[in-house]
């Protein structure tokens, strides 16, 4: 086993109606005045936005709004977050939202004790101080409600870059699934293939992984399925929608990857680079990337892909499970191929080199030349 | 899913020689005066005392024995570890031992920020005040090393009594599993015993459970049972040795319960009292306890034991997985009748009139009655 530094004090808090406990939270943290982060108009509609302005109001917490924040979050709205904490003395960020809000607010929380220009933190400079960050998470999916790390794009370079800090830990993240009630299907299975796809590129790239591991994203990709499957039949089954919610935070928040070798994140970048030049979703553009990649991988580690289609799927072969897993994607209405993303013609050469420049720019361990990506996009056709 | 609040900020760290770091990290957290807590002279026989002595030194840190924990440990020398602290103006406790080590040092943390006696906390009272806690762990069994909890023993009125409080989780904690490689082997299966007995106490008590846990706790049960035959076919095997600490780890520090309807820890509570009486060691108590305690007890929920018994050993029957855990226990040396204790004679009813009066103080959820013990013991005989 390798060894490992493993550090997550995010205070996990799932259940019904929790989103309640915010205001008392952030006045026992002595917190007075916050940056309300969220998306569109969903949260206006739900009628969540309205309760928390009661409730922060109730405890004489002020807010300062800061809405729109895109699917795929970009740099000049976050840059106009960083602008309103300056500009209104504000102690806290409050994210309410899905895994955009949250990377986008991450951003803001470090971006405004960030000297220079928020950009800096991930072309790679590294800071250690942030604006304490709570979540309320009404899109599970993402994982960054219990983990460090953010995602944002760079609309004039087309960079979909991310970040991270040992200060960008939400201090505290709520869980209510209750409000993925009124989720999308196509959206509830991009969030399936996201979490999936966090556990599978370390279940997969790592050559040495203990048995620990190997089964306990098994278990994260199994539960995942089942719930999903819960979810499509009846979309109110608040059980299978907190267990879903519960998967997905695991899937990404530094357990997986305790104790195991080497590994990397080809699909998501690869995808990033797809989201970043066509606008997809996040989890859409994987279901399409990760089968393709895993047809192109799976020899390089066969013994893992063997394992897989036998604890996931009961079946034989690395390529019985690539194909179990690809027909899950679509039976629950995910794009598999390009021409199934709607988005025109996707040219290889454009997004192979977005992601070949992204992947050296991270420095991430197993760069792909751009011959490698293509080859890989081919298959995905 | 049930509601749950998950908060676990403890950082844990785990290697080879990983026990080199602690100078460096008292150094950055500003600790100038460590309680040195530790029990009998293992740690000096080993050199790890020398080692961390010079350590400490080099970065200009003073520090104050407080060797001679015992394997149960005692109120009277937790007493005395807190007055070393008052009188010697220490800012930190620095445990270097197993679960009874970082206990009492949990203890002595609480205890000396606490103004009246520190039993007050074991009846009850609660805190939120305790000297910051680094652990250096050479055994992993109880998971102590990453959860608020700490039990003690008064050895005057014979109550073995736990508390917690969130600052009593230790702030940093490192595993060098190559400490473990010296440890006898009785022990060993004992470790194993009692790591296997924190998860399937929830996994059998708690009617409600999703699969996701489920599926966590078996993992965990055949990390334990696939690591420790290793380890007993060749000691030195260091990465069954880290594998082994990691899912005792994971046994214990709250992951298993996230989310889990009504549990409780009857095995734990009847092993406690016949370690308070008879100083057996905790691990073979359990080895005792748990199969006389899940013949009794398989009716009650009888899905559990058939999945435990398919899913562990691939056998049918509860009762087939039942004696397939005993025997296993059995093949590691670990005793599974009371007799085999070798305490001398063991009444059932001091054993029994001890527990239920000591699950009645803790406020278990699911009292005994003193006849229900003493029964479940006449199992063991």
């Amino acid at each position: 086993m390798e060894a490992f530094n493993y550090y997550n004090p995010t205070r996990l808090i799932n259940g019904k109606d929790k989103q309640q406990e915010i205001g008392k939270i952030l006045k026992e943290d002595g917190i007075e005045h916050v940056l309300l982060v969220f998306g569109k108009s969903s949260i206006k509609r739900s009628g969540l936005y309205d309760e928390l302005v009661s409730i922060l109001t109730d405890k004489g917490i002020r807010f300062t709004d800061h809405g729109g924040v895109k699917s795929n979050p970009v740099l000049s709205h976050t840059r106009e977050g960083i602008q309103k904490v300056k500009e209104n003395n504000v102690q806290a960020v409050l994210a309410v939202g899905g895994g955009s809000v949250v990377d986008e607010s991450k951003a803001i929380a470090a971006g405004a004790l960030w000297d220079g220009d928020v950009w800096d933190l991930f072309k790679g400079q590294k800071t250690n101080k942030a604006l304490p960050l709570y979540t309320i998470l009404t899109l599970s999916a993402t994982g960054s409600e219990m983990n460090s790390g953010a995602v944002v794009t760079n609309e004039e370079t087309l960079e979909k870059f991310s970040f991270s800090s040992p200060a960008t830990f939400p201090k505290v993240s709520i869980v209510n699934a209750a409000f993925t009630f009124g989720l999308p299907m196509d959206y509830m299975a991009y969030s399936a293939v996201d979490a999936i796809t966090h556990t599978l590129e370390v279940y997969f790239t790592a050559q040495e992984m203990p048995l620990l591991k190997r089964r306990f994203i098994e278990n994260i990709v199994l539960t995942v399925m089942e719930t999903t499957n819960k979810i499509i039949k009846d979309p109110k089954d608040y059980d299978s929608r907190a267990e879903f919610a519960l998967a997905s935070t695991w899937a990404l928040n530094g357990l997986t990857t305790i104790g195991v070798g080497k590994y990397s994140f080809p699909n998501h970048m690869i995808e990033h680079s797809l989201s970043a030049i066509f606008d997809v979703p996040h989890g859409a553009g994987l279901a399409v990337v990760l089968p393709a990649w895993m047809k192109w991988y799976k020899e390089k580690n066969t013994k893992a892909f063997e394992r897989f289609a036998k604890e996931v799927f009961g079946l034989d072969t690395a390529d019985q499970g690539i194909v179990a897993l690809e027909d899950w994607f679509l039976s629950i209405g995910a794009p598999t191929k390009l021409d199934a993303l709607n988005v025109g013609v996707i040219d290889n050469k454009e997004v192979a080199e977005n992601a070949f420049l992204t992947s050296k720019k991270w420095g991430m361990s197993d760069v792909y030349s751009i011959e490698t990506i293509s080859d890989i996009l081919d298959i995905a056709r």
